[in-house]
């Protein structure tokens, strides 16, 4: 018998996985190669960056999603490179030979030529940015209550979100909420209600992809959870201190990028064409010109379907475009017709302003406020995989709208000391807390010794 | 008005957490300082280790707890040092007065002069340990997956737990339920079932601080899930590549101790007698003899209690002492009597194997087995703070007992493709994946590129 061909895919995001399971009856063997172990739903990221929800509740072990598709194998590997001759897939001096490739390495933050602004604020692709971002703004709280300088607490507890598509929206919202609803009570030295949360778009309205009245709402919702919300407003440079803008400077503490993605570098391995978002350009069947063998979806790719649309980078785009090229792959396989170009069908835009308020456009439907939100919430438990982690997010969800808590509040990833040891070296020597005791002159200052 | 006498607490483990609440109604302002944010349920901690459960399940930040208590402030901060003569505590540059100082520091692991060790087998005691070690066990697994050589394989797939009490019959247990039972309808190139759980005891049995038929008990129902148990094996050497005992080596990919603790430098702090184990030697009031205004509890104190009884460093102890503590403070305080000295009353030990098996010694009762188990669970469901958690725990415990699923199996906390990549490096050029086709010679490899 003769050996099946082997389809290798890079990326266990929505399109790389969807592409694998799409593919399980066929007379294929699949190999699904990803960096983390997990896949995860990254719609609801920024809900884990904002201590609503733990990363677990929002992903899934690859293997377990896949462990009864007798022809897949999960391998968690780096990808180093690809041999497109030798039909090769490098991950260090692992090769891994395949047949049909398809990349879905999905996309990554974009500074717009300055990467350096990625130290101080990072964006929110992958868990480990939504828990660094979480750290990030607990973080702040937490350094404003131990110090005493107030211009320094002012600037600890302002948050710039930039960039005001969903993501952008999602996180001020919520880093609103945090500040005003979930912490005020739990501090004696200052008051949470006091942070500043500013929202900056460069373009004149939010929300750009949705209808103005959607954009028109969501402007006026965020306003009455307290963020400021800025449009056409041009970020001019991004450091440790703040941000500067075309009209002037904002002091914070916090920074967080929602404004720009760019392709990860799957077309360098491929040597092939892109556009200026890094993403390859592929042709109406979605394989690389050239290289029938190799595919590309999801974000990594620069697709215009059958109907002259520009496909979006969304997780539903991503999906269908799996389920595409896996029928392509079949078809090869068997010998059957090829299926007619990709052709992509647009469902809604969603978006989350908060507790009780989102934006949602259906075909001819504009829904916001709380229906809106139950709306939304109702068709990302539905989305999300397994019983498991759609009862624990109802759960948490449910907890949350009743108590106001948010049930992830840790800050952990890190030696948790250090951040504040360096914040405070910054600070003068006084501090609000040393005012009923004058230090005895003849003590000396006992050696740092690191507490653990 | 007078000012209120001020009472600093270092540490938010049971005993500081304990001390902090039960001074609620005592005219006295309670400072409780912690490295980190959340207060955390160490019994449990082997449960995120084996990803049972997550971090915020069995974790809450300690400002929730106090919100409502208004005479306690929390500060997050490093403490670096303590000035016994001015009174103060420091951490960096800020000083925190006080009148009345409870040292509740808690214990880190002993390597017993080998602290060389810790890089390669760590302990658990901190919830960063729980995930490292959460990460290098199921990263063993995918290694091994990944790569060809069976030794390496054989190798990577050898778990040693390094310590027969409680900790270490909680970790070989747990370890080896996720070997042979949640893991290996996931693999395709290996067998999780040949995973090898090593428990190694110095002491002639386990669990040598309960009584014998339980030690034998446990012993059995370690072997009766796939753990090999050495009793009286001593450790003479821990390396990155297994262990050396007295009688030979074992080759293993993770090895993890939990064989001794020792307190955290606390005695140094204030330059206090302290035992071989670090503790502070205490009077019968846990005051440090000669500064009646200082208490060390818990694991940071060395205590023979009024019977005579060298008090355990367990939960119950040391939540008794932060009470007792309290009193004292408030009594003083107050100018009512002074308490009698500290009394332990012991309320019984308890140890669980793994599924359905746990052993329990009550006064004059010794359960194991099932409805040791049971007895185990709801007993720390019970003991966990928050409605939230208890209900997410008992849902957990659940959802994994009928489904031997595990919901927190995620590789974070770091960069993950990386720690692979060392591994594949010193492997050799060739790999079982690379079998249907040759590498052509035409085709030089790629630089590596990283893929983000």
């Amino acid at each position: 018998m003769a050996e099946k061909p082997k389809v290798v895919i890079i990326g266990a995001g929505f399109g790389g996985l969807t592409a694998a399971q799409a593919l399980a009856r066929a007379a294929v063997e699949v190999t699904l190669i990803d960096r983390h172990n997990f896949h995860y739903f990254q719609p609801l990221l920024y809900q884990v960056a904002t201590a609503a929800l733990s990363p677990a509740d929002i992903a899934w072990p690859i293997r377990g999603i896949l462990k009864r598709q007798k022809n897949a194998t999960v391998l968690m590997a780096t990808v180093t490179g690809i041999d497109t001759a030798a039909r090769l897939v490098h991950s260090g001096p692992v090769s891994i030979p395949y047949d049909y490739l398809v990349l879905a390495t999905g996309a990554t933050h974009s500074y717009f030529g300055h990467p350096e602004w990625a130290a101080v604020a990072p964006g929110l692709k992958q868990i480990e940015d939504a828990t660094a971002i979480r750290r990030k703004v607990l973080l702040a709280f937490e350094k404003a209550e131990l110090i005493d300088d107030p211009q320094e607490q002012r600037r600890l507890l302002t948050f710039v979100v930039v960039g005001g598509g969903p993501t952008g929206v999602e996180m001020a919202g919520a880093i609103a909420e945090v500040a005003h609803h979930a912490l005020p009570a739990e501090f004696r030295r200052i008051d949470p209600h006091a942070a500043r949360v500013v929202l900056i778009e460069a373009g004149p309205r939010l929300l750009s992809s949705f209808p103005e009245d959607l954009s028109v709402y969501a402007h006026k919702a965020l306003e009455r959870m307290g963020v400021e919300v800025m449009t056409s407003a041009r970020v001019t440079n991004c450091d440790g201190g703040g941000v500067d803008l075309e009209g002037g400077r904002i002091e914070a503490g916090s920074l967080v990028w929602a404004a720009g993605v760019i392709a990860s570098p799957a077309a360098e391995w491929v040597r092939a064409e892109r556009d200026r978002a890094g993403r390859v350009k592929v042709g109406p069947d979605l394989t690389i010109p050239g290289h029938p063998e190799i595919f590309a979806i999801g974000d990594t790719a620069a697709v215009v379907d059958a109907t002259g649309r520009q496909v979006p980078g969304i997780a539903p785009a991503a999906k269908q475009m799996g389920r595409y090229v896996a029928d392509v792959v079949a078809a090869r396989v068997s010998g059957r017709s090829i299926p007619r170009p990709f052709r992509y069908r647009h469902q809604g835009d969603l978006a989350t302003i908060g507790r009780k308020a989102a934006v949602v456009k259906l075909d001819h439907m504009h829904l916001k406020g709380f229906i809106g939100w139950v709306f939304w919430s109702v068709a990302h438990v539905y989305f999300l995989i397994g019983l498991r982690n759609r009862a624990v997010v109802a759960f948490s969800w449910m907890w949350n709208y009743f108590t106001h808590q948010r049930g992830a509040r840790l800050i952990v990833d890190g030696p948790a000391g250090q951040e504040i040891a360096r914040a405070e070296k910054a600070l003068p020597r006084t501090s609000a807390v040393e005012v009923t005791r004058e230090t005895s002159p003849a003590a000396a200052r006992p050696a740092g010794t690191d507490w653990r």
